[in-house]
């Protein structure tokens, strides 16, 4: 046993029943409310913290594009998550669970009806899920990985797409894409069953919103002047303070994420692992970030702060397939190597002319299939093959669909703005708003 | 039941004692040691949550104002709520409970015995309120609805007001209007006993702070230049990033706001009810937003970020008076009508010539006023007549008192800043410090 | 007793069990298991409150600093956070508690073994410290206390020191100087067993970062022109707004840190002594920046935003060291002695040509030895000799390993840029990347 840092005199002296209770029986259950109540406060407490991960998206983006287009970063960013709220609510939660309880009950009911949401004052025998948390702390939860997926788009598609387009895709993704798919490993489906792990969602969550900005990026061409004669032209981030915050509070959130994703509390063994999987989310972030340091320092000169911030957060993708089983020590090397990929595919996506505006493809795309490898190494349950397996068809399903939905919108309503409206910006363009009026343009 | 997210192996494995004691014993109360601990903790959770919705103002508001003011701006709302925080600790805390302690006990006795805070390591015979909470954990989360009501004003009355007198209302609001009229409801005072229905605030705080900012408005009037010539001159806000930064944090804030006033999370009952809450909070939220948003590209031909920020907080409002009792689609649709209120009434105050810099008395006011009607739609218990006379009464006492104390403000020290230094901006004029000193303005 | 807000009707009705619970037996303290979740999950919200506070320290930083230096400021932020999380691992924690564990696991073991992680799935007899709390929970909370004393070197040394040798001080500072002198205290050693009090850390943390500081300052000399010609000479900061922001994020933050400095939770003692903590940390920084308010408008006829923020952050470290015994009115005193050293001790240190760009060293050291020194204002068990003993030893060893470290990284690779590149901006000479490229200078 290590020591803790010394509890004060009074502590100790507030505690005699402690000591007493562990005299006459060594080990006491939880009771049964309480064990709801502790798994009800995980989901609470890592929802708010996820939901918090909305902000990060939208402070990390509004960073790293430039000035002009900072008003419509935003205003996609708050759409987005708001249309995941109504959308994952409407269609997509009956969807991602078992599609009976949605068919019997139907859509109305949800709406009008008490839907998803427990009677209020329930007691336990009126509790839906009584002995493992309320429904609605599972829903609040879930919900906030559905938005997720939709946050990662945004950032890839930036500076160019129409704003309605790209939020009618954030309805199809959210409403359809993402909760089909999920419903394979996080329903009970077909890749669940074959023994697919996918902890909080490397595959699940990261890598599906990396298939869509992927398809969407292909589709949608890059940026003007982007890709000039063989060329790469920088459009630096306009406010990389923004982008360090948003970092800051992506990091944050993650420990909901991830911890959260345990999906229990209520006793030594649930709040035990949780507390591993918050140790290793955060030494996976900082073995990214430092890897993206160390190595833009020695391939560049110099090291590049972006690169940094991406490092970090693909050093929480890689980690998210499998928080709980590694040692620190792997932990810090699985987020490293995350950093890595960042470093090494955010030229190569250059260099194939793909415009990946704020990197999240390398980040969410590519450190999230590294994560979903990487259980392997550490979880004695893990199939290589099936984590292949479930990489590729969930990869195929969601590049496919996106395709057909960027497709279809691009025909009927044009997904691109005007080459007037890119060159002046989307915010005088497209919103007649600037995000910073009184800052004149360097 | 709907099933969750598949639990990993692991953590089936971690919970036999789960299932033994639910085979054993199907129902088994927490302890009372835990109720207690759980209901504390709400408190210290929503308590910090509601903190960082003072961060959220402050950001939104240094967000909306012009660059010359913004450091005023900040200064305020950090004075603010330090001022909040003491004077609701000296004198409002105690006269929003009842009376007889505060005379009894003194202020004195306040300052420097132990005041609201229970003893250190105090055992359960010795907890004021033992069985439900630590008093310290309630008078922290109802601090910070108090500061809540000062954050309001000083959004609307920006840009013009001079530092001091706008800080000597935040006391007198603080200290006796906020807790005075609390009392009448929380304090279980006579609204209270009419039935009246306010679940966290809609009246209680939101419509506070924006009667006194409504009123603070009309008496120190408009910035020079807004209204000239029967039109509106528009004053775009210097940063746009930071002003939807705060509404994602005021957005998070509010689930300790909302949740956190459940005032209990020691039962299956009470954690399910504040499951509820935020899934409806968030909901509410969004609805607003996307219903700012369609309504101004409708009404506008453009999508207008400060309509969709301000909508999603007035979504909140909406459903701060009851966020227990909707289902999660009326829950959007309350929230929606909030951010129709504010696209509708935001060009109202300026024919009125009001000034309003942020928009706070549409989002806290207006949206206010509905939340609290919006009661009797979904909770059975509410009395329409009760909701509109409550909030008649309130109205009319803030209104009063708020114009009787500016009124005594402007003839005595003088509320507004002179001519000059409006034009210069108080940055310069008051603080002689700019919030952003490098950027040279357009 | 007093009452709290009105429970709502339907809460009173869900809590019959409560009632019932309370007539059977008057005090049930709460299972093993309970208090062993309760405990690890203070550890796990402490500990995610200050990680937030890196995020503070960045964005004040960031704000503080002039617009050249922004993004140097935010990666070597970014940086000594992942830094400290690594090697706080790696070496810090194992030297922080007995030394003989560390010696015969090694460090080795540390990687790749399970280190400092209980495994997975653990059940109550493989605890560690069964009865106590997760073991990933304390050193989750631990490190973030030692990567806080690194965020607090990063501010004073900004705009001239170089990245390299800086993040190499950090390193020696998290694996080795931090956990060295926090064993004399938290780890059991002398200080601890001769009656030394430090509740969270004024001198453990906050002193040592101050001490770190103070000699980096001294060794690497002020910015250029700083102190010209007997004249000291304004380097205003480039962003108050995010200075403001980050001053909310450490306030936030300290609740975390203050708050899971008790230690424990699982009884109706420990979650009172939490809440007392809350309520008096928030109070004490609202007095530190009252107190900076109206004694920088008496002294310089107007306020001062940075000391305002400055003097909230000393009444949180003044706090530090004693947040529980103190009344809310001492509290609030004890804080507000922090803004007022504040307001005196910068121009202090810039009549003694001492350059600390952000303010950290009367925030945290001078701040921190007033905060250790009060402790026996409010404690019966504080002795003032060992307190200033206490003080003495730790800032001499401090500040004599720090010398030599830094002494040997001047000889060595040199600590400071060359005189152009501290002209023309860190950003730009050493990263080649601007933090707002856009904004043009004024």
């Amino acid at each position: 046993m290590k020591p803790l840092k010394t509890l004060p005199a009074v502590a100790l002296i507030a505690l005699p029943s402690l000591a007493a209770a562990q005299d006459a029986a060594p080990g006491v259950d939880a009771s049964t409310d309480t064990i709801f109540i502790f798994n009800s406060l995980l989901f609470l407490i890592g929802g708010f913290l996820v939901f918090w991960m909305a902000a990060g998206f939208a402070m990390l983006e509004a960073g790293l594009v430039r000035g002009k287009n900072v008003t419509m970063q935003l205003i996609k960013n708050i759409s987005l998550f708001s249309l995941a709220a109504i959308f994952y609510y409407l269609i997509g939660y009956n969807l991602m669970y078992p599609l009976g309880t949605w068919m019997t009950e139907g859509v109305v009911s949800g709406i009008w009806g008490p839907g998803v949401l427990e009677v209020v004052g329930v007691d336990r025998d009126g509790a839906d899920d009584y002995g493992y948390a309320a429904t609605a702390s599972d829903f609040f939860f879930q919900l906030m990985f559905c938005a997720t997926t939709a946050s990662i788009v945004s950032g890839t598609l930036a500076e160019r797409i129409k704003l309605w387009p790209f939020l009618i895709f954030v309805i199809v993704l959210t409403a359809v894409i993402y909760p089909l798919q999920a419903s394979w490993k996080w329903g009970g489906g077909f890749l669940d069953e074959m023994g697919f792990l996918d902890f909080a969602g490397s595959t699940v969550v990261h890598s599906v919103g990396g298939w869509a900005a992927l398809t969407g990026a292909i589709i949608l061409g890059p940026r003007l002047g982007k890709f000039k004669d063989g060329k790469v032209n920088p459009m630096p981030g306009s406010n990389l303070a923004l982008a360090t915050l948003g970092t800051f509070i992506l990091w944050l959130g993650w420990f909901g994420f991830n911890g959260g994703s345990q999906l229990a509390m209520g006793t030594v063994g649930d709040v035990t692992d949780v507390s591993r999987i918050f140790a290793n989310t955060n030494t996976a972030a900082a073995g990214g970030a430092i890897a993206a340091l160390i190595l833009t320092q020695l391939m560049y000169g110099k090291p590049d702060l972006t690169m940094v911030l991406n490092g970090a957060l693909a050093g929480l993708v890689s980690i998210t397939a499998e928080p709980l089983t590694p040692s620190l020590g792997m932990a810090t090397i699985i987020g490293a190597i995350g950093g890595v990929i960042v470093v090494f595919t955010v030229p190569m996506l250059d260099k194939m002319k793909i415009d990946d505006v704020v990197g999240a493809i390398p980040v969410h795309l590519f450190a999230g299939i590294w994560g979903t490898i990487a259980v392997v190494l550490t979880n004695g349950d893990a199939s290589l093959m099936v984590q292949l397996y479930a990489i590729a068809v969930v990869g195929i399903f969601v590049a496919v669909v996106s395709a057909v939905v960027w497709f279809i919108l691009k025909v009927t309503m044009g997904i691109r703005v005007s080459e007037e409206a890119e060159l002046d910006g989307l915010d005088v363009a497209e919103l007649g708003m600037e995000a910073y009026p009184e800052f004149s343009k360097g």
